[in-house]
């Protein structure tokens, strides 16, 4: 068994490194498993513009600065390392076991994030898993889709971004969404409306509608859709389908251990990201109340060690109520 | 009367700056109010290394940073802009007053930050009105000092990393501290340790010891210093005492409008940063529960937003609980 940790991070997105880059700061030792390579999901975004203070970086290129930022004061990152489960012993540390190692630490703070949403329907696994058509992130796979067509479904931000990006490589691309309005900002809404409304513009609207069914011999071929109004289907011919609705959250390995919501997202204080484990928090996408932005992800990283800090201080902490004089930055 | 704003934001620092930078690219008519210039306190800080992503860089560049980026898209920015007081009408709308100006808005967020905490000594405000020793800032008034001795006051991350400064520029520096440790990281509390170790060392530490009073004959003299274990007083002949005692939040103007703690800082619901007031947000050092880190203040900035945007689509969400459904960023 390894010598115990101070803080294990589970996760090495940007809430887990912008944990472990305090934790490691202030000379915890510290230690972030990261189920695949660190970043996560933001690895999947190639134009990030609301990271205040970074006019344009890409998601690996921020991740990578994360990174350093955070080795440099010792972090320990295991990359490929995914934790199957978390014990409470009565000691009060905290087990963290993988597939081949056993760690233990007086802190956890999970951070797992979340993962792309599916929309369920036929042909969706098939094709996905046999890489023909079927994907979730527009700036990883659009080079594949020069000049071929390709349907798109959904409505957020994510979604208004990456089929203006694919419109860029595509011949023809045609958005479908369930609604008619747009969950993304405003600004998306514009740029995604001014290129629909562009002269032969190779970007049309479905709306009112939902993709049924994803077709095909051996690769995607076309796409069924039917409009939730009308009850209508029609059939799209097209050589790919972008999947762009959400997330879910990574926790199924802590069900049990942590309360979670009706849709798994971990329960938590949003004052102090407790969870019901004394010494367990939580931070980012993957607890309730998350605004699931880059910097407000990367923050709770660094509010869970503040307040880990706190709990170190004075365990009895756990069960008290929120106090201004606790800020942990005051004198 | 100007145009109402969607979103008024009172105060120009990170969080204030963090939620402009989201209000305006969701192309809110978006307006920051600020009483000096934008940055606040972080303007006086040289060297930031816990920003996430950035490895080193001065306050006043990082400000610059998020200033272009929330004006690029097109938030508006009035410096020198005192607001003296804010009022809800029974139509939702909310009236902020300067003292030349009005201005209204469907939602404010409220970001003023915090200042210097004061020893509250004699010769303290004396001797920092004239400019003749007393300061607050050690990045700012360190080169003033060369060559002459100091006291610093003070035991949390700001008063070691500029009494550190300090030593760079002054023959010699006592700290006073009024305790055996240090609240501040540890990481600073080594480096501290290491340069009072160094041969000929010209830094000093003075524990469970208070400065005070301040005195000398029209500029800082000396310094009294009392040991708070056996209550004897002695006297340091210096040039300047920096005095770096924690912040007060900036909450005077909003007396009586919204709820504040014994300390001053604005009570909210952490989870979603709203005040009692429908509409009136709260972001940063100036809340109750605030971690007082940059990173958490920026993201407060866009967490308030991202509430903000809920609440105009539903303003009877104002008073509802916490639901993981309503994650902004969800499908």
């Amino acid at each position: 068994m390894a010598e115990p940790y101070d803080c294990i991070i589970i996760g090495g997105g940007p809430a887990g490194l912008g944990a472990a880059l305090y934790a490691s700061r202030d000379r915890f030792k510290t230690l972030v498993l990261e189920k695949f390579y660190p970043g996560g999901q933001i690895n999947t975004t190639d134009r990030i513009e609301n990271y205040p203070a970074f006019d344009k970086i890409s998601g690996p290129d921020l991740i990578e600065k994360m990174v350093n930022q955070a080795t440099q004061f010792d972090a320990e990152i295991k990359t490929s390392t995914e934790v199957i489960g978390l014990k409470s012993h009565d000691n009060g540390m905290l087990q963290v076991d993988t597939e081949d190692e056993m760690f233990t630490a007086r802190a956890v703070i999970l951070a797992p994030g979340s993962a792309y949403r599916n929309l369920d329907v036929p042909g969706e696994e098939e094709f996905r898993n046999a890489g023909a058509g079927v994907s979730y992130c527009g700036t990883c796979d659009a080079p594949f889709f020069k000049d071929r067509k390709v349907v798109t479904v959904g409505g957020g931000n994510t979604a208004v971004e990456d089929t203006l990006h694919l419109t860029k490589f595509a011949s023809e691309v045609v958005m479908v969404h369930r609604r008619q309005e747009f969950r993304a900002a405003r600004v998306l809404v514009e740029e995604l409306m001014a290129k629909v409304n562009e002269a032969n513009s190779n970007l049309n609207l479905q709306l009112d509608s939902v993709v049924t069914a994803i077709e095909g011999q051996g690769k995607v071929e076309r796409a069924i859709v039917k409009n939730v109004k009308t009850d209508q289907e029609t059939t799209i011919d097209c050589d790919g389908v972008f999947v762009f609705v959400g997330m879910v959250p990574n926790t199924e390995f802590v069900k049990g251990f942590v309360d979670l919501s009706e849709h798994g997202y971990i329960k938590c204080d949003p004052a102090y990201l407790r969870t019901k484990v004394p010494g367990v928090f939580v931070a980012g996408d993957c607890r309730v109340g998350a605004a699931m932005q880059l910097v407000t992800a990367v923050a709770d990283g660094v509010n869970a060690v503040m307040w880990m800090k706190q709990y170190f201080r004075d365990p009895s902490w756990w069960n008290e109520g929120i106090k201004d004089e606790l800020a942990p930055g005051g004198w």
